[in-house]
């Protein structure tokens, strides 16, 4: 054979080989073969079927095999029901745990409760009026203020730095956001281990961990995670389930809308989840599923009531005032910032993912330890980095009037040091989120999104009431009531905060519905739906794809893309034209060396 | 041949020629080939993007061909979204137009405007306070009780006859929801003339018609089939769309979304609406046309605003109190009901349409005219019945305090009376709308069925009050503070409505959706899931199907079902056995005769 072909040969030899090397990372490369369960699952329905097929007695009347034989139909209906509650009752139960672990956590950093050290800031203080500043039995750690800087440092690093190494000695796993393997995962690919029981506990320790370590990152990615760990464990204890895989991703399917809903307090926004996201294609005996396991699991948290609120919404809010039809110009800037920022975000994430797989591979604890404390660092000196980003948020979804000046945010005096202060805490969280998001600890991209968004929104907010009240005048601004305030900048950030997450994850639908139960905000659901409307354009645009579909493509994990893969180009030129060929005969040795 | 076999082959015979006569019903028998339509579409694409395919240049500038390309690119993206959005803003000015003409005629039948005959009661008292209760401008037709009942009752009937006689006469596709035809359309049939331009015009004349006559029927479903009507009217303007039913397909299910988005003003329910009851299978891309189409109508129909009152939420509601739970049992009661109720409907109503189809198909005027002289004859009795279904579910839904007490609905001392003014309300607005559902005028069953379940819901919100008022002490009711009220009969009729559209629609995450666009009650998210878990639970049991889907077998058109066909019979079982056969040789002819 020629030299050449050979090399050719070769060439190919090298690419299938490092394909292979991209398989050989899981240990059982399998995927379902849906004919071959959906043939399954028909014989065993039919199978059941016959068994129960007693009718009634000859005049109609009841006889006892077909009272046995309703009864098992309703058995084998409520197994199904059964499954789906259960798994509903430990997710809600799982993520109340999580919720209160995480408060405890996130309040050491700053003091401890003397009353005992179990007890959060809110519940150490409960007797204490809200309105009162000083709450004895709460003890700051120090009175210095550089020292109390070091220990919150410190704090994160520890926190970070245990999280980091159960997830590598424990269950790798457990790190990342666990969104695009489990699309992956519903697409048909079985990946051993993934939802496994360690998966699951690891997960739901160390989450509390990262979350109170102040990266920045986000909850609700792995919240789903550990849903669908627990519903393939609970699922593999009924036999109708372990021995059906097609079975089981309805099971996943169904956890996968429950952890969203915990994870918000938002149930339909978890159903719409698992379908805009989460599925390729759909089916509506799915959805339902998803509704019922949504619903459990919601209902299980409302009755934990972790924070004794007895509210499930995360930041209620109400705005007195209705939107006017000028603010659709500050509108569409908000949508392509969602858009803008989407696009940016993904494609710096997943340079830093690359990054991260050539130089620091061997390096997650380490990793995360230095992003931890660098981001502990710094965002302390920024009021609105240093707080919770859910606490944040709320801050800034607020209308001003009734007790929404938290820290002189309404104050026109202040109005440019805030606008500093919220593009600072924006460009900030956006440098941190780019590098965090990845890093070998659970981490998810929901919440940090809609910070990032919630300050942006919030800066344009304030600017736009700036220019409302420097040119009250102007015709734009005609159908504003003089006597009444005009702009609601705590609007903006609740668009602004829609938009990032729609510009990043590229769901449209859920996102509505999502800061819809988040906040009850009735009258805005038409200014989100053409904010989401304007992030799509400008994402589709742009070309973005969502950051878990990109995930998996740079992890190389199998799934079917929806894309045409007709490339248009004739098998010709495809195929090498000038081969090097051996005669049959009439050739001497020397020819062949060539 | 032997008689009997020539019988077998008659029979045979018979039924293909009824299933055929079933089928000329429409002029135009014809489906999709599904596939055929993906190839053709498929290569239009290729087409578009190899006339498109020119490249930067050699050192990557920017040239003329390429910023074309670039050009026709957004052009041809811009198209779809044009088209979405013309066909949105057309659905939201036809939806103002009809809310206008429906309320202006619903009042007509109670008196006249002295300052302009064009002016409905509430424009034409618009400068009197709502607190006085008299409006001089705004004259009854009389100052009798009889006279007024007559008035009322003729204004019914000459409703109802202009309507039925329109339908009959011009479209008669436009009697009837419409919905079930659409679902069908949706999957592939061709219908020639369902939903042309004619049917568009007609059904939106009939359409306040009927509503002012005071049938119990809603606007809801002809609402969609004449936002479908747009749809395709529109998208036969533009070649990409008429020249491929399958892209055709995509406008007909936004448009239904933005059909029930107006319908209700709830864009994100009608998005769920086009996904969970109009398409079998279900594709993202579909999910996002169906949002932009809805947005579009529901911003048009806020700017048109058609009743000044800035309120695009038909029955917005604050609740000042949270649930309890020991509510669930009622809410089970609730959800219990609604199931009942759809089976019930539905099965009484396929037996109405099948009476109908025997003994009136060539009186339906005059069925419309009786049956609506009788609804208002029968109906101006009852303080519920009498007033506008929408009017009275606000009622209804309603808060005791803070001006909920109309009619004296919320005092304890008629409370007895009022059970029962509300369960006549309930039983009679029930029969009257088995029989009028089906009927040849435009009709819808959404508004109705949440009408009979508010006012089922209310009414045993008031029994649960009185039992709770009897026993404050009981342990049931130890979660109360006993200083506030503790049950508000107002959220039961809310849930009651709930579970009745889904009982008759079987639907249920849009169900979740709507009642919350519509209401604004955000705690109540989870107690209205609960109901509909009862109601789907019950409905599934019984057996029962949705209302459109059983409208659909009635009228045997073709749809294909989801239902597993096998039916685990072996071939001998069917075939004949016995045969009469004609032997080669060795028979006369008298052998031949038996």
């Amino acid at each position: 054979m020629a030299p050449e072909a050979i090399t050719f040969r070769g060439r190919q030899d090298g690419e299938e080989y490092e394909e292979l090397e991209q398989i050989r990372r899981y240990e059982d490369f399998t995927t379902i073969d849906w004919i071959q369960e959906s043939i399954a699952e028909r014989n065993r329905r039919i199978r059941e079927e016959r068994a129960r097929s007693a009718c009634r007695g000859p005049r109609g009347e009841i006889t006892p095999a077909w009272v046995w034989s309703q009864f098992q139909r309703l058995l084998s209906a409520g197994e199904s029901a059964f499954v789906m509650t259960l798994v509903g009752v430990i997710i809600g139960i799982n993520a109340a745990l999580i919720s209160i672990v995480t408060k405890w956590l996130s309040d050491i950093k700053m003091g401890y409760c003397a009353d005992g050290w179990w007890l959060n800031q809110q519940f150490c203080c409960w007797e204490v009026d809200s309105d009162e500043e000083f709450c004895s039995s709460w003890h700051p750690w120090s009175t210095v203020t550089a020292a109390r800087w070091l220990l919150y440092v410190i704090f994160a690093g520890v926190f970070a730095f245990v999280a980091a190494h159960l997830v590598r000695t424990m269950a790798k796993y457990a790190a990342g956001s666990g969104i695009s393997e489990i699309k992956c995962i519903l697409a048909g690919f079985v990946m051993q281990g993934f939802l496994s029981f360690s998966t699951l506990v690891i997960k739901s320790i160390t989450l509390p961990l990262v979350i109170a370590s102040g990266l920045s990152v986000g909850k609700e990615g792995p919240s789903v995670h550990v849903a669908c760990c627990i519903g393939t464990v609970v699922a593999n204890w009924f036999q109708k389930f372990s021995r059906s895989q097609g079975k089981m991703r309805e099971v996943i399917t169904a956890a996968s809308a429950a952890g969203v809903a915990v994870a918000f307090g938002s149930p339909i926004g978890g159903v719409l989840f698992s379908i805009e996201e989460m599925n390729h294609i759909f089916r509506i005996k799915t959805m339902w599923r998803s509704f019922v396991c949504a619903l459990v699991a919601t209902f299980t948290l409302s009755v934990m009531n972790p924070f004794r609120t007895g509210k499930l919404v995360l930041f209620q809010v109400t705005y007195s005032r209705s939107w006017h039809f000028f603010e659709i110009i500050f509108w569409v800037i908000l949508g392509i910032f969602g858009g803008l920022y989407g696009a940016f975000v993904v494609k710096l994430n997943m340079q830093a993912a690359a990054f991260r797989r050539k130089h620091l591979a061997n390096h997650g604890v380490a990793e995360a330890v230095v992003l931890a404390v660098l981001t502990a660092m710094v965002g302390y000196f920024n009021r609105f980095l240093r707080i919770d980003m859910t606490e944040m948020m709320s801050i800034l979804f607020r209308e001003c009037e009734g007790g929404g000046d938290y820290n002189n945010l309404c104050q026109q005096s202040v109005q440019w040091s805030m606008v500093n202060s919220l593009l600072l805490a924006t460009i900030i969280r956006m440098g941190f989120l780019v590098i965090s998001y990845g890093s070998k600890v659970p981490a998810g991209i929901f919440v940090p999104s809609m910070a990032i968004g919630a300050s942006f929104g919030r800066m344009v907010g304030i600017i736009v009431k700036a220019i409302y009240l420097t040119n009250q005048q102007s015709g734009i601004f005609s159908s504003c009531d003089p006597d009444l305030p005009c702009i609601t900048p705590g609007t903006y950030a609740l668009l602004g905060a829609a938009a990032a997450l729609s510009g990043v994850m590229r769901i449209t639908v859920t996102v509505v519905v999502i800061m819809f139960e988040l906040t009850g905000a009735l009258t805005y659901i038409l200014p989100t739906m053409i904010v989401i409307l304007v992030t799509k354009a400008v994402g589709d645009f742009i070309g973005t794809r969502g950051i878990a579909e990109e995930t998996i493509r740079f992890n190389g994990y199998p799934i079917l893309e929806q894309e045409d893969h007709s490339l248009d180009v004739a098998v010709s030129e495809v195929m090498k034209k000038d081969l090097t060929v051996l005669y049959a005969s009439g050739m001497r040795v020397q020819d062949v060396g060539k």
